[in-house]
């Protein structure tokens, strides 16, 4: 029952003053933040899909939640055992060995945005496949650019020009190791980059302290930066980044 | 000389083939990333202020930038001595205690985009005027909000009723302490928002640590981070957000 | 207008339904947490004093502050100069220079409880100063009992006798250095132990990291933390298990 | 022998002074917090149940010590090669996979206080039942709520009525990721609330750090907080002030 | 085409003023750093083999990377399923499960340098071959000295002995533990030495910080380090300060 | 009243069993590790001097302490301010502004044992000097040698020569930067070496991390240390090995 | 050839001045820190076994060093890997699957001394053993007392005790968690105490870091500690100080 | 008096054979390391200055130290007192206030060998100055290129230019903030790179940590580090392998 005829049906008589007290009391927990305030985050948030991180929880409680789902779907940071235990749950669900995901549900056609998606190097490929996949959800298409060196500077170019004539609304760059090319990608980059630092080095500053603090340290404005390898949250930012920019 | 004299020069013979060669060559130089490729993002970073980080630079030194300078400069993490040297050397420079800042040269209108800027506490105002300048600076309207803690937690609805009425296409979230604000505003946002931790704690992690961990930690999608007090990174990202979304 | 007022002025058709729907609305937003739900939190909590934290703020500003509160107001974390502005701008407001405090407005009487105070070291007794107001402000009773080391293990046995002689219902344990006293204290206690680290030592883990972690490792049931130098976290829990405890 | 009887025998001479001083002597080890002082501290505390750390023990030595024990004895951090040998050694154990758990003799009755549990999320649903489990063998009730986010605000809300209904003395909340939780919980809180920062994220701040700084720094009154996955610590803790209070 | 030629095509007519612009623009990308500017580097960097990093990779991903090669490549920080799967895709690539590495191609004569190889323990003999293998896969000999401990002084001098006689042009010491050792053959080099803390302790410092500290703390002149275990790294440089200082 | 005039006069009927068992209870508290058990312990322990850290009290509270103390006393880690107010509290105390100390009552013969003090470069002499005051107020004569190297490694072995023919007991040694000294001296030493790591370098490991974690790493036996800039705990425990092991 | 065999050879016109020079030359090598300096030091020493750290080692690595080696050699921290390689390969090793170590070769009768060894909880004891089968190789008794907590301050009085009646001449503490043992047993004990931090907690401080500073921390006089597990070197450092302070 | 005169008195019987055995055993300790070995390293290092740390000593002691010298010496990290006090001891001491520098005594030719020096910003100009003096005062020539960012990374080319024209034989780069301008030099040089990273940034690793991790872990070929703010360790070594190189 919404609000006005909650009152209309109080002032007919049909319900008592105290359960209208009741009914618009318990009707306030519900309402905050949902029905009143907040229409236009709701509408751009609904395209964005749930997203399950598997890290932490068994094979079982994964497949559990994958298969209670109604909605898109998107399983994260999964090892072999989740992935399986998806599979067998739900077996239309897709797949990702290549980068530790499972997809229950359809995927949308990405026409709200686009953005761009770079790597340092091959072993950035399964983070920047994150980001790809969790904004090809959200409805943006992504224009890759994979193994791009920050060592060979003019490495760099040829990917950014294909950024700009692509035209898209911001840049993820996924880097391990130094993260430096996050910083040289902001400095030629129209839009707004977001780094995400990778773990795959080793010794000091090798599980991707090294390449955040990079990021963090860096002074180019426009770039921010999301935790080491969370490829879900830089896909979803730059995503949204080019929805809410759209949508004028 | 542009390329298509150049070329036209050495078809007419005025210059020789080694002159055209060698002008080339030097022609590369200048030319990487400035006069072929990156138009787009030329344009719109032009309207990026100099920034200059006194912090560990002597007064004299940064006084001597300070009246070097032409364009819209803007001096950061300047003391009361910087402070004072940069109005000795530059009277007519709007000197800022309150954030320790330096504006050299003349503020642009607001008229290139909008953006929010919200803090959970008075210690954070400062690093709140930091976004705030650097975003002005390049022309963009900032609507502000100061002190809403994440303790009471009705108190982040009002503000956030404004960000979405204002229609803001970034919010600038500044925090310190235990960092939860962002969090929380990001999942009412319908726009990206960008997290500042500010170091105004003490005991572990006051530093601004807890903060910076806790917005990394965040899953909410739609949250990116700068460093720890690191104001004018967020306040140029969010206008770059702002600008770059209403060029189309 | 309260909710019953506002459905009859309603009925009676003294207000349009359109008037009620938007007077209900906006109502929202102020009674989350507020008038609806949560009577009893609020009728413990309102108790408790605000704490004004001077460390990251100017001397100016903490004086502007304190001269506009109106109930108890207590600053905390405060140097000499935040000392002295608070002085003259509240010349009624009592300075601790002792524990870096000032208390604005009235104290209540102690009768709402009961809690035991213990430092391992006169270096702690700042922080244990700080718990100490707190809890008085909250109306609570403070049991003290300074420099009971543990490296004398029965040094404790004094202090613990009358700890529970005098029926305190909480008790903080202020260490530096090693941070072992709350450990032996919750071993020996009836009632529940919140320990805070001092940053009073030098070296590796002397500014309370060393305490800190101890406190944490600790295994004893009834010990819980706050962080480093929080004498005002801990009294103010304290206090409010031992309220809490004695409301029934 | 007790002291009297001790002091009268010798009187009787059925015992010489020798004999008497030695007795006393051996007397003076035992009953150091024993015997004399601290008899209200061992009243409450003989409800506390043995708990077992199996993390670095091999299964082996933790099966020896289950079957050992005589009262009601909890193993902890216990994997499934501990949990296996405990069942096979003890197989009236109950075995508690899914919190790593195992139960040796009866769980009393709870009946003697009543605390609530809150999580974050799921990852955090083991750590709360080691809570649980702990403040059940105290003989304490427990209300639990689970997967209570921060990122939806306006979730918390139902929780914390049921907690204030249910009257509870303390509430623990078990937090991973950014932890922030238990400040907004506090906030709303007429107890005190003890949190358990939860090992269950990844990259920077991800093994529980975030959430354990977040809490520290968190500046409302009533939180203190637990190591890192100590659902032990914080579910005696909480158990005991619900105990301690009631027993007035 | 290049240059001279391009220019000389346009001018006889043979391609439009148009054509010739745009292929001087694109020209530019590859020019860059390439063609114009660097032969010197790229001379010397030509004898750079190319390494192959496994550690973030599968094996699969390594073992196609391996068989595309064609110059000389090395495999480093591979483990048992690395090496097996490049052993089956290059039949003929030489694997050395000694040090994690597998070599693709023929190495060169070495006969462009020399350097010396230190190791404190036999913990660090792998780290050490990795420089080795890098060192020779550039054309460099090494002198190589195991086992040189610190603790008993006296066993520096024969090995120094030996380095001096060789006349090597640097030396790397692969120290673990408290890597002192680099420090004491700087002192005694006539040469500049590269120190490579090794991850080869335990408790505090014991992977390779302590190492990596001391040998940054260390104020002998002449003592620059790499990262933890970057055996790599250390022998290429040591290989490069050879063969650039042999090219006069 | 001892034990056995309390036993007889009870058996005597000058008190009451009351009293008796009063008189006993009471007897616990004191008697506990001081009368019946640590003879021995309290034996050596009686001349150890009382220490008192100024660093984290007031000027006035030191001057304060320092003026009510009867026996040896020494203050350290104190500033300029501390060691004025000592001074003028007490016009006797020895003022060592070298090293940060004040000794106030009169030292001991030092005949007692012998210790040798050792320090890798100046900048470690305060420190050095602590463990010396605190050894000879401990009654124990201190060799001692400054600015060993450990660079140049024929260094060390002159001052070990001396350490030998003087014929310590335990040897404190006193390094800062690299902190590789004590390993060296260890590998050389008849006797135990105390490590004492020294906050005296910059950058990364500067303030004595990198020169702690050194000492811990090593793997000579015969090391143990202490705490960064812990002098005092490195010369009581030089010294109680020297005076401990003469003892027989 | 001794030295004065050279010479004499030398004069009486055996050997020319040439080889006597060269092999006087040769002869500082070999003499260094040998022959001439350091007999005392020598004696002492010879007692100790080689120590063999299993850790970063393969277990054929380990077994080769066992089976080639002619003294007293302990293999430490070893895994179930590396002691069965051992066994084959030495079969007369004594396996010490309970403390991952392998004995090769004949353990001395224990009169050089003798010293104590207290664990705090049994998940300590490992790490004891270490220290135990050391102190043994070296000739020297162990006086053990397990399990003695710091929680029940009583429970360290009857082994403190123990070890004084036992005279020992010095006192391994092992203790994880919180390690607050070594404090409260130096305050107590006679002769010096050297703690050994043990990693067998868990969350923040867990893998001995907390027990490591709250050791660094205490303030006893005559409490040294060692890395975090290394029981080897608390073991051999204990029995040095009893065998030199026993050598008088 | 010589090895070969000794023994030649020994055998014309000017001294007896005790002399000889005496004088050959005192001599030992002199020779080693000094007049036997080492002459080549002794050649090259008579060239590099003493070095005096003034950061943790008192602007007396650095006075003193600095008017004793007889040879070329450096002050390095001086601050004004220091610096002051330098210049009253020895009126002829060139002050360098603008990197906290004294150099005492008289500068060499610079013909030894040539170094490129390069910084990234203007506050790592003193840093790079302190790298400058300590190779100029080892007789090595300085090509500086200051204020070379690595945001816009067309920056880097003419600098690289000027270097490899000058012929340098080594390259420092002094680099705060994200440190990534070592790793793109070092992708262009044809000869080793010396990386400094600089403390002049702030936030999570402003003190250098984020330039000292991102350059250890770059993955370029002939890259090695110093630590922090060390430009005496990095000019040294550069200068070194530029002597040591000539020497050919």
């Amino acid at each position: 029952m919404d609000l006005r005829s909650l009152l209309e049906s109080y002032k007919e008589g049909r319900i008592s003053i105290e359960d209208a007290e009741k009914e618009l009391r318990l009707d306030y927990v519900d309402s905050i933040g949902d029905d009143v305030l907040f229409d236009r985050a709701r509408e751009l948030r609904k395209g964005i899909p749930e997203v399950v991180y598997a890290l932490s929880k068994t094979p079982e409680a994964v497949a559990r939640i994958a298969s209670s789902r109604k909605g898109l779907t998107l399983i994260s940071k999964a090892n072999a055992c989740h992935l399986e235990a998806v599979k067998e749950a739900v077996p239309e669900a897709i797949i990702r060995y290549d980068c530790g995901m499972a997809i229950i549900g359809r995927m949308p056609e990405t026409n709200r945005g686009k953005i761009g998606i770079i790597t340092a190097g091959t072993s950035d490929i399964p983070i920047a496949k994150e980001a790809q996949i969790m904004a090809e959800a959200m409805g943006v298409e992504c224009v890759i650019e994979y193994d791009v060196g920050v060592a060979g500077i003019h490495r760099v170019i040829t990917p950014m020009h294909r950024m700009i004539e692509e035209d898209v609304d911001a840049i993820v760059v996924a880097a391990g190791m130094e993260g430096a090319l996050p910083t040289v990608i902001t400095s030629l980059s129209p839009v707004p980059v977001i780094g995400v630092p990778v773990s795959s080095g080793y010794g000091m500053g090798g599980k991707g302290e090294a390449a955040l603090m990079s990021m963090l340290q860096s002074c180019s404005p426009g770039l921010t930066v999301v935790n080491i390898d969370n490829g879900i949250g830089a896909g979803s930012t730059a995503a949204l980044i080019s929805i809410s920019g759209r949508r004028r």
